[in-house]
């Protein structure tokens, strides 16, 4: 519009001159100075917040930060700021990921990588975040449009393409190995990964990016029926794969690669969806800013407000092959792991008896049993907590599909994942 | 804008007709024609979706109730639609309040009251819901504006007025007691009160209203380090109502009254506020369709994500007038109630035999057993689940101050509450 009001100034300055009587010079004026106001109303539109160069604790409306850096003052958190130096890319920008997505920038995360080949229709508008005006665009400019709006302090990159292409696969791992946001850090270029998609093919894909990177991530789902889900932490070589172990869905049998099933529709709420979302990002600040405890495993089951929480051990026979590389050389570096904990532990025990941390326990923070807790070997499926049933075949019987174990090309391997999910689909 | 340019094109119209020259006319059509397509451009806007007649399962990428609908097919809700009926008054539009109401929104609700008398700061943007372009407005504007934007067929009505004044006490009670949407209703205007406000005074003041019309209502709360929260039912007559029995906090002793310490801002996240606010509506979804079990009370402890829940019976000594009525009540229609629930559930066993409702199982759900659930006594506060702790005196010993318990008159009744508040703070 403001282009369009420029050539209108410049023609009528044109009219001006060519007018040879000056009476009708005052009209021209007349015109040219609405012209001018419409321009500045124009320019008006929504008012953004200026960036802030540094996290303050004041307490003052004015400020965005307060409430979250009073989580220091309050004990919970070390050091809040720390979190604009974290990037974290979020796969699947639908119903929990575009929530996720605006958790995260709320808190001021340093660096959002959004994902998603999608686009928004009136059919996704029963879940939280994107708007009836955004129909049409794809899901990853919308997401744009609204983060940068709420907290222009967090920077965003986002990539509109489908990571269960070749191409795609490609620049979703360069995107994650890229160290430009901070060239000193160890390891990829992101913290974290998120997988917030809703098909086995994609979790698969993620599930192969952060084997071959050593990423930590987090997984988590929605059932078709709309009532339960679940988050799960995922440390290559250190807690099973997704490959290692078939994914599991509280209190429902419903196989996850039917969810787009001809002519059915799932159903999805934005209830649960928002929980899910917020179990995930919680667990994700308890993870970054290493406070409380991250949980391993957590479902919902949402019609008898029920949350069980597990862990599972890495699958020696996983037949992801990157899997196994992160497992040998989880093992490999263990005994000098341990004796750095061991020595942490021993400081910490020493300082906290010279000058205690938390003496005065201000908001009488105790702590509860972990009576729920229970590590269950991948092998044991019987040992599942009460409500947890395998939604998808174990991974010994994937092993018995025809597909070869031993290949460690990438490309054969994303060949035999789709052969597998082909031989699956054809049960 | 409009206007504006309205204006400017007369002046055109009034310029070429004074000038003489017709060698002019073009330069003036010129100018005239690019006003026209401005004028479209500034007609364009955000567009906003019409209104929808009837709920339809038409699985389309254009029908926004699709997802909902498929509840129905999925076998967890029978008649989704019912949704378009229900009146949910929601008190506190902050950071649980307004992600509640976006919810309820986006199932389709049949009318909100929304009550709030804040205006919006910056220091509110690290929640889910208010824009930083919102900033000065008062929380109910702000959310009416966002809210018929999302969907159009929801009736919203909102109230910027403070509940804790004797005025805005009336005037809440007044509306809730309104029956224009639904004349055929019995009891009050509206099917729940959803309270999600951030102080002891405001919880008490709805605890008497719901009290007085014999209203069923939903507590919520998050803690002031912001890494707890809870949601509560309350049945008039049939549970504990709020003054009945202390409120409770998970893991955190912290005075909830203290809440607004003078240079003290409390932390909050948008986490711990959506979960709250998810689990808040799921259970309000539960209660209005009919489905799952609702849950009497769910905490929410984030740094274990331990989720405790348990049962809370009226105290026959509430100090609550209005309390005492309503358990008296429940007490007279009891025999009749449960011999109505008695046949109501033979006639479905019998149905059940005749032709199973569910017989296929498609989505396999199964029965978790409550392992978990206790029924608590008020009275016997040594008996509360693991993690939880009494956050203000037992109701015993709020009979022990010097406030009279038998007033009938409401206004007496506030008073009361006004004086038992100011000896609670003046400890």
């Amino acid at each position: 519009m403001e282009v369009e009001l420029k050539d209108l100034l410049s023609d009528l300055e044109n009219l001006k001159r060519s007018l040879s009587d000056p009476s009708h010079h005052a009209s021209i004026d007349k015109i040219r100075s609405r012209v001018e106001h419409l321009t500045s109303l124009a320019k008006c539109g929504p008012v953004r917040r200026s960036k802030v160069k540094d996290m303050s604790a004041e307490v003052v409306d004015s400020n965005p930060y307060s409430r979250l850096m009073a989580l220091q003052r309050m004990g919970i958190v070390d050091n809040y700021e720390r979190i604009r130096d974290f990037s974290v890319a979020i796969v699947g920008i639908g119903g929990v990921g575009s929530v996720a997505a605006e958790m995260l920038t709320r808190c001021g995360i340093g660096r959002l990588l959004l994902y998603d080949y999608d686009s928004l229709e009136l059919a996704n508008m029963n879940r939280l975040f994107f708007r009836p005006e955004q129909v049409g665009m794809t899901k990853t400019d919308a997401a744009v449009q609204t983060l940068s709006d709420i907290n222009p302090d967090v920077l965003l990159e986002s990539y509109t393409l489908n990571i269960t292409t070749v191409q795609g696969f490609e620049t979703f791992v360069a995107s994650l190995e890229n160290k430009m946001f901070r060239p000193d850090k160890e390891g990829s270029g992101v913290d974290l990964v998120l997988s917030c998609v809703d098909n086995y093919e994609a979790r698969m894909v993620v599930n192969q990016a952060c084997n071959e990177l050593n990423q930590t991530w987090m997984e988590s789902g929605v059932s078709e029926n709309a009532v339960s889900g679940h988050i799960q932490l995922l440390i290559p070589g250190e807690t099973a794969c997704f490959a290692c172990a078939p994914p599991l869905v509280v209190a429902s049998g419903v196989d996850e690669r039917t969810l787009k099933r001809e002519g059915v529709c799932a159903a999805s709420l934005p209830t649960t969806m928002g929980v899910v979302a917020g179990l995930l990002v919680q667990n994700t600040l308890k993870y970054l800013l290493k406070f409380g405890h991250v949980s391993p495993y957590l479902g919902y089951n949402a019609l008898k407000d029920y949350f069980p929480t597990m862990e599972m051990k890495p699958n020696p026979q996983c037949s992801n092959a990157a899997c196994l590389e992160c497992q040998k050389e989880y093992i490999l570096v263990k005994p000098a792991r341990d004796a750095a904990a061991k020595a942490k532990m021993e400081a910490e025990a020493l300082l906290e008896t010279e000058s205690p941390v938390h003496a005065e326990n201000e908001w009488s923070i105790s702590v509860v049993e972990d009576c729920e807790l229970d590590r269950t070997d991948f092998r044991s499926s019987d040992a599942l907590p009460e409500g947890l049933v395998h939604e998808l075949p174990s991974a010994d019987e994937f092993q018995k599909l025809p597909a070869p174990q031993q290949s460690t090309n990438l490309m054969d391997d994303l060949e035999n994942l789709r052969r597998q999910l082909d031989a699956l689909n054809a049960d």
